[in-house]
């Protein structure tokens, strides 16, 4: 019998732990293939400097409060293995696979982690070593290909259509014009940023401009577009990406750059919205705010989509059992079958087609000159943000997993 | 049979709506008493312009919706009366009220409101004019004097403590040393700040350093705290107060004010929170980010208490039965009978004794030089963010009421 290890690797998301959840169930579920259930602290990273526990360390309400704990329970890393698979690095891995007689691997994550799928799957196949390795996607941006989307995504477009409907009940008090400038994360996919769009309740309900990084950005059309949507109502909200840029490709937030240092000599850096806010005051004079919405899209439980917790654990769930059937080097995805009802399966894609590669927004998505986001986006992410995962409470707050110091 | 008007004034909170159902559905109760239930738009201000609304339009389903909407639904306003009670507006407001057949105000709002409360009841006192005008307090600062707390501190209390839990998760999934100085509202009174101290979970949790106004902020000591916090946790949060200063009184935000100018010229304002991080960054040489817990601190509907929601109506409902059993003059106060089992009363306090008055948290309650927040304040806020209230939901995201454009 082989034993099976998990890592995180990559920025936290609401329903990463969920996703370990999934792995670490089916792996005790598959007790008659499967002894030993390991998880790396802090990734290939920490493995690689011998720091694992053994799952059976948890206790079963710790278990359970991973379902809906933010953050990476195992801890995380940023770790690029060499693209040279005769790096030394690649038989010191393997080898400690073979002292803790490691048969499965699961790697958590986006990108990158892929890329570390990839090379490690290739590396296994290549010297014929028996280890099964899989990628369980996780990302907020939701930018990875040949996947209907990935889990994270949705408790983070609920976070972001939520607080966009809050702000604007805060924005809409007074009587007087005013422009409020929210900022959601997106550096090269506007995945969240279009998701901004569902907070929208009724005809000309704010958010009344939203702009993605997949259309160019211009300053003047949008000071016009503010002009023109001034004529019907007096508190807008527009919704921004962080990764914004001209037609020249300049980021609209290197702008701001350009201009401050801060008290001590360095150069001032600020998002785009705060530099479209300085834009909006020193140009239509009008009461202007800059809101950025900050690490809490990735890491609010209790804006957590149901839909999208359970969604990860069957990931992960669904990697240890194709594992176990013989798949390896691949990385589990979502096939949608159907929107209305929403019908979601799991399926299995070659991870060396997807690491590297990056999936946006498409333009027939996103309408009026780039300023508005179309019904087929909405009819796409209405289904992900469904449902609120009860919390394990205590004393008004959140239960969570924490993870015990290591000896 | 008189009419009754209520208003809401300042700044918006996650349950003045809740206070607003509460004046509406008592008015509505008390039919033997009261004809009409009226409501100013946008405070004495849009009254003044003539602009109100008769509460039976609403449906019952948008009554109650008013129960977990953020915001002000009725809009608002800052709008000071003037000092001199024989200024020409008296008059007029008064005639107004006489053409309306109106015996009860009531204005929901914070320092600001209550004054408009005081010169009102005054100028009817002294002109002999029956009109019973009371305050029903409102603000997530929490600095009203003569009340145990207020209605709308609960819940951003909550949004604060939850949120930093959360972020606390977020920093720590890498395992390299990093701090995360979060920015918390509140100006002059800490109460907000010190509600962070409730994310703490266990012994050297996270924040591990606190900073209200009501200490002074010392740069070279908070260095040297965030070097000894390293020797035990590579994680650090830290909350701080927009408001914190140094023993000259400069805040901390001016230091840095003094470098960077915008892209426009401009003076650039950021936060102490950003100058902080700068500081960090320059001297500690270590990952350094800043998050501003932006306007959701004080609309956020996911986050808000039900103890909270409950309490604001119920102060609403108290302010109605007291006016009608003659009181006027008056602002509503909670009365804390005891902390375990947390029992609360509603009284009634001379709003002119608490008008343009602070109540900021008591120095006995911060600790450690000032860099900590002792039990007793956890044992008072602690009961003040219990319970979440059920949101009605639709399409994944939280059903509030919405005021029809005005003809």
């Amino acid at each position: 019998m082989k034993n099976l290890i998990v890592g995180q690797s990559g920025g936290p998301t609401a329903v990463i732990n969920s996703s370990l959840y999934g792995v670490i169930r089916e792996g005790f579920n598959r007790s008659e293939e499967i002894e030993h259930v390991y998880g790396m602290i802090n990734g290939i990273q920490g493995f690689l400097d011998g720091r694992f526990m053994d799952m059976k360390e948890l206790d079963n309400d710790t278990l359970e409060a991973l379902r809906t704990t933010p953050g990476a329970y195992l801890g995380s890393c940023r770790f690029k293995l060499p693209d040279d698979l005769n790096d030394a690095i690649y038989p010191l891995l393997f080898q400690k696979f073979e002292e803790m007689n490691i048969g499965y691997f699961f790697y958590i994550g986006g990108n990158d982690s892929m890329d570390t799928v990839s090379k490690l799957s290739r590396y296994a196949a290549a010297h014929n070593i028996d280890v099964r390795i899989m990628g369980i996607p996780k990302t907020i941006d939701n930018d990875l290909i040949l996947t209907d989307h990935t889990p994270g995504f949705g408790s983070a477009a609920k976070y972001v259509a939520a607080s966009v409907c809050e702000i604007g009940l805060d924005a809409s008090v007074y009587n007087t014009k005013s422009v409020t400038i929210i900022e959601i994360m997106g550096r090269h996919a506007g995945w969240l940023t279009a998701a901004s769009v569902l907070a929208r309740k009724f005809e000309q309900d704010n958010p009344v401009l939203i702009y993605l990084p997949e259309a160019d950005f211009d300053q003047e059309s949008f000071l016009a577009s503010l002009e023109e949507c001034f004529k019907t109502k007096n508190n807008l909200i527009v919704c921004v990406s962080e990764g914004i840029h001209d037609k020249d490709g300049t980021f609209i937030c290197e702008y701001a750059a350009s201009a401050g240092v801060d008290a001590f000599g360095h150069k001032m850096l600020t998002g785009c919205g705060k530099y479209l806010e300085n834009l909006v005051r020193d140009r239509l004079g009008v009461k202007v705010r800059s809101v950025e919405l900050n690490v809490n899209q990735r890491c609010s439980a209790f804006l957590q989509s149901e839909t999208d917790a359970l969604e990860a654990a069957q990931a992960g769930a669904f990697g240890v059992t194709s594992a176990i059937s013989g798949e390896t080097g691949k990385m589990v995805s979502f096939v949608r079958k159907s929107d209305k009802p929403y019908v979601m399966e799991c399926g299995l894609e070659d991870v060396n087609l997807i690491c590297n590669q990056e999936k946006t927004v498409p333009v027939e998505w996103i309408t009026k000159d780039g300023t508005d986001i179309a019904q087929a986006f909405i009819d796409y992410a209405l289904p992900l943000i469904q449902g609120s995962p009860k919390l394990p409470m205590k004393d008004g707050l959140a239960v969570y997993a924490y993870r015990k110091p290591e000896k």
